[in-house]
């Protein structure tokens, strides 16, 4: 039996169980250096965190994040929570000598997430991850191959779209509307996916960011009774009162942008593109082939090889989950075409940072605090370049 | 200036329009080695027929088509007329001495379709040709070139659907659903292109029929005053009239069948597939490959290519429609994806037979009456397996 | 806390591992009377079962299934095991008084099948349940519902394909191939899905089955090492021996039908259809509207609604994950569109259970032994008119 | 007999041909009020005009358009020659009295086509065209229609792309490379359809253009013998010679931009899209309903209803081909789903113009020169904001 890793998670919503469900299943499906054990689950209210603990199965409930932080018995701190907290949990989790993984995006200021990377950088023998989990979508992971392995050749388009439609003027005040909670709306929600799904399939970095527009539609939302609550996206949010509040984050996001390499690129992240579901996109041409996909079909790639004789070229459909045939993280789950869902790459990326904590390489890279920093530079980009109506250039952001 | 090829066609109806249509095109995009000339067109109503006439541009109208057959100046001729009348007219035209091109099915009886074939045997020095235009389609055109070219290998599966929805309750008596005119319903009219579509794709041949089903869902529909009329499926044909007459031929065809080459292969055919407004489908999957096709999409070829590396094999969408690439028919149209439709395939077979007349061989197969009997046998075939509730050999149909 | 379920499952091969890890989340997901507890796990080999308990958390490992089932502790036997088992282990567990679970096809000869109805019919306080999964894949069970809501009107057409290609010549001798174990090739394993689901979708029963062919493409294949191994669809199956054996099942299996409510059907299962992967496929087409289901795309139903202004009518994507939108099971999982998975039926169907078992209603119909019975009639009809070359009614199979 | 419409073409390369069969075809399948008769065609090199006169039926040759402009029995002036001459010959053709029909877009310049605004204008009794073909694809025609109708409420988000791959390293210099003929690459040959499409969907005009990016891949072209050739988008254009020559024209052109009434758009145009052949695509998401059109599929519209019960919302796939359902010059073609093509969009516009000549209002919208001018000022306002990497604000663009 290997050896335990005691996690310490930090949140009990929508991310809670994304993420308690992954350190449930990792060690099924996956052959693990440690073995993963859910130590302890923290939260703010006691009552439902014990209750959120039983049914998840976690040993213990707190509602003392930094007591758990400091309990020497955890080896890995998770934070699922609010992007305006992760900055003071991941600092006192690394201070506390754990492993941190941290919800993406890194914070909410740049400032903040530097001081995230300095103290990861400072703590050498603790590893820090970023869940960017589509990464570990095997068709994600698949492109990103695809690009590594020379099959696209030169650069020519990246197109990263995020697509959702929940928050029409109907949908309550959520604290995802908040400025101050959130950070952003749809940038730093749905955009932040976009830009390191991008950076990560293509191997390259953004040069510069133009023509940026942050839109608020809807400017005022219905305040439910409680305050801004509401979990999830929207569900069983449709409640309307009397008393409203203003929206006070971007329910859209555009903008275009260049790569080092030479490519040219277009983004977009919306929660009003009516009929768009999760529409999470990204399309890649290079000279020798293209990729597109979208996480609505996201056992899906498409596929273009440009270098097949003439008449039989065209969008090819790779399911990708075929074991035999090399198909990412396609060995650990189901017969070929007995498809998984948005949950397997959540449940992908604990097994891999298992892994990493034990010195074992991932399958593919897992964004450590520096690297998700990176993302964090392209959205502070944007942010300057919607305010102040200019380009701005990668260099000029710190 | 290329010889001319007089042309003379009976029927001014829904075939009348795409067959002048035809003529009037084919040289304006292929370089041929006669000119087709729109010499004559034959018709009951000569009033009506000269206006078909001055519209398209036939140098002449009739109401007499048996003089127009006989006329010395006309070098084919052309039917595209119900059914129930081809053999008529096919040997009065062969007898005297013209080409002869006819629309599909060849003959409403196997009697006749033989004695049709037969005339056509004595008649060495003429051609003749059946409209089964979609072999046309240059994408089932490729598909053609795939299998000839050995890309599928060895043949486990053949599925031919032709699945329409015009024929609901509310549409009225047509003659397409007088036996006595029409002499089936969906199987001589849908299913007769799906048989040889299968024939032409796979190069092979029916060894079997079974299960057959011919259906009447509707078993009476409405007369329209001026009685079965409504030349174009359904258009326009939604008049409720007091007076029911009984529809004689069937609404759905749907058998399975084994070829000489030992696929196995399930086809349909409906009026009644709520939804699918003109889905002639074609599946064919071999050991090295696989292809899928759907006119409703007829400028794209499924291919699947069970040779390539097995982590990039996906269904892929060809756009047929690159000349560069060598596709069928494509040099003689637009630029690549923008795209032809549905009366090109019968240019393209006007092209063809124009071709054909000078002794050059057409780019794919064109059926004569020989090749379009082998198709009457497997209709018969259905019929007898419907009607007798037996398997049928195609050895004991003559 | 609610009252535990105690269940012992018989078997750790694929159908061991999905039904684990259905007993694993359903009660994370789901709120259920009763709290599944995964009480025992009985194998062949004690060593290989006792790991498999380990990792799965199975509380006990067993090589005796009949103590297993006789054990006092136990409240509900689930038999994931080969299908020439099935009939001993139910109705062992049967006379122990257990619910019981079991995979599909219920049995390899109707004898059995219909001795394990008899026994449940007797067994009058306990439940009996059969793994037909896909009833609970949300797209199915809305198609289901839009049936039952009057939403297709009179049904003409069905179609139930279940296409895979894992079974090509190079894929080894496995227990699937051999017909003692299996009973049958593509027709139990794949097709039996596809007649529950036709029954289930459309709620009505086949009144005959026609021209049946049981086709067998490779007829020798390779025996690995160890004799017929490799648990999971081809997965590693690949190496190449010098011994060889007789399949003895069908590689394909293509039918005609008629359904007692006058549908026409066409019926196809093949694990030779070259670029299929799961391709399990059901389209019903109704006078007021129409359905198409592939579970490759299994959060996807397309539904026509003919009801609509013509000129908007199209065949509509459903993405099935929308909880506020009432869709089945979507309230349970993850926001609209963060998809599920293969495995997310058969969880489904375990949360099912548990209700059944304390007498709630499961929300779409789960087949007991009896209902099960119906597809195993319609399976021996099958075999019938592919043996004997004739049509079958379904009321000369008692 | 209706009257005859005489018309006079210019140019005898890619857009002859398309308009020649235009008015080959347009009263075959439109009662027109007039005749549109092919009077005269001119080009610069008179043997090859002379050739294209006798194939598609023109009356008269010509290698001098002025002369053409000029002669009394014309009555309409049709341009379909390179950009940078089109500003000459409208406004001769202008001052001959003759209606006049120009390709798109309307010229090189702002200022030249401000002039033949102005000369429009004064041409009080004569009608001006613009070849916005695609304003007259049945699908883009349905999608105005449903915006006008109200059935997407506000408008949010416009995407308007249009994505070829033609332009790789081997393809040679044409034309189409050179700024001085063509003005522009991919931001007028492809992008002014993009904008156009744009305006006509949504009914609405650009408020400003932001962060538009420029970009020439292939900064170097090879020569082919005879100077810059190929007439069409890389047809038969791979030969290769050892001199190179620069290309002055941008090979994608992307940008954000505000609408008027509200709406945030992404546009992109490029040439370079490897994979993608002729996707002319455009996406309108609005409050109520949603739509998405891509040209390789050009008879399908996507259409989501987002007022219809939540249960059953999905992108509805309508085939904007029956006549009977009222879909755009349907009734004029083909049964339901017997599709049509590229060329019908053009076929249409002749009708439809031939109409506007007699007073009678088109299906949809024609651009004049006007209307074009609109699209001409986005085209300045993109080209600006690149230059001068700044946002544009298009009352800056008189």
């Amino acid at each position: 039996m290997p050896r335990p890793l005691n996690i310490g998670l930090i949140g009990s919503k929508f991310m809670g169980r994304t993420h308690s469900n992954a350190y449930l299943k990792a060690a099924k499906f996956f052959d693990l250096p440690r073995l993963p054990i859910m130590h302890t689950i923290a939260a703010r209210n006691l009552e439902e965190t014990q209750a959120f603990a039983d049914r998840w199965g976690w040993h213990n409930a707190s509602d003392d994040w930094k007591a758990m932080v400091n309990n020497p018995e955890i080896d890995l701190i998770d934070i699922g929570t609010p992007n305006h907290v992760h900055h003071d949990q991941a600092l006192a989790a690394l201070e506390a000598g754990k492993h941190v993984a941290c919800e993406k995006p890194l914070a909410n200021t740049l400032d903040a997430a530097r001081e995230m990377v300095q103290a990861a950088k400072k703590a050498k023998k603790q590893k820090t991850f970023v869940w960017y989990n589509y990464r570990r979508c095997p068709a994600l992971a698949l492109a990103h191959q695809l690009v590594k392995d020379g099959k696209l050749g030169r650069i020519y388009h990246v197109r990263g779209f995020y697509l959702q439609d929940w928050a029409g003027p109907d949908t309550p005040m959520l604290w995802r509307f908040s400025g101050k909670e959130a950070g952003s709306g749809s940038l730093g929600d749905l955009c932040a996916h976009s830009i390191d799904a991008a950076r990560f399939v293509t191997g390259d970095e953004f040069a510069n960011v133009n023509g940026a527009i942050l839109k608020t539609f809807i400017k005022e939302r219905t305040v439910l009774e409680g305050g801004a609550g509401g979990e999830i996206s929207g569900r069983g949010a449709k409640t309307k009162k009397a008393k409203k509040a203003k929206s006070t984050v971007d329910d859209a996001a555009l903008f275009t942008a260049e790569f080092k390499g030479g490519a040219v690129a277009t983004f977009e992240a919306t929660r009003l593109s009516t009929g768009d579901k999760n529409g999470n996109k990204l399309e890649v041409h290079g000279e020798k082939g293209a990729i597109k996909f979208n996480f609505e079909r996201m056992c899906e790639l498409e596929w273009y090889d440009a270098t097949l004789p003439e008449r039989e070229q065209g969008w090819s459909t790779i399911n990708v989950s075929n074991g035999d045939a090399g198909h990412p993280y396609a060995e650990a789950w189901w017969p070929t075409a007995h498809s998984i869902g948005y949950e397997h790459g959540f449940i992908n990326q604990a097994a891999d940072m298992v892994k990493a904590v034990s010195n074992r390489k991932p399958l593919v890279p897992i964004p450590d605090f520096a690297d998700a920093y990176e993302t964090q530079r392209v959205l502070e980009a944007v942010v300057q370049s919607a305010k102040h109506r200019t380009p701005v250039k990668l260099s000029e952001i710190k």
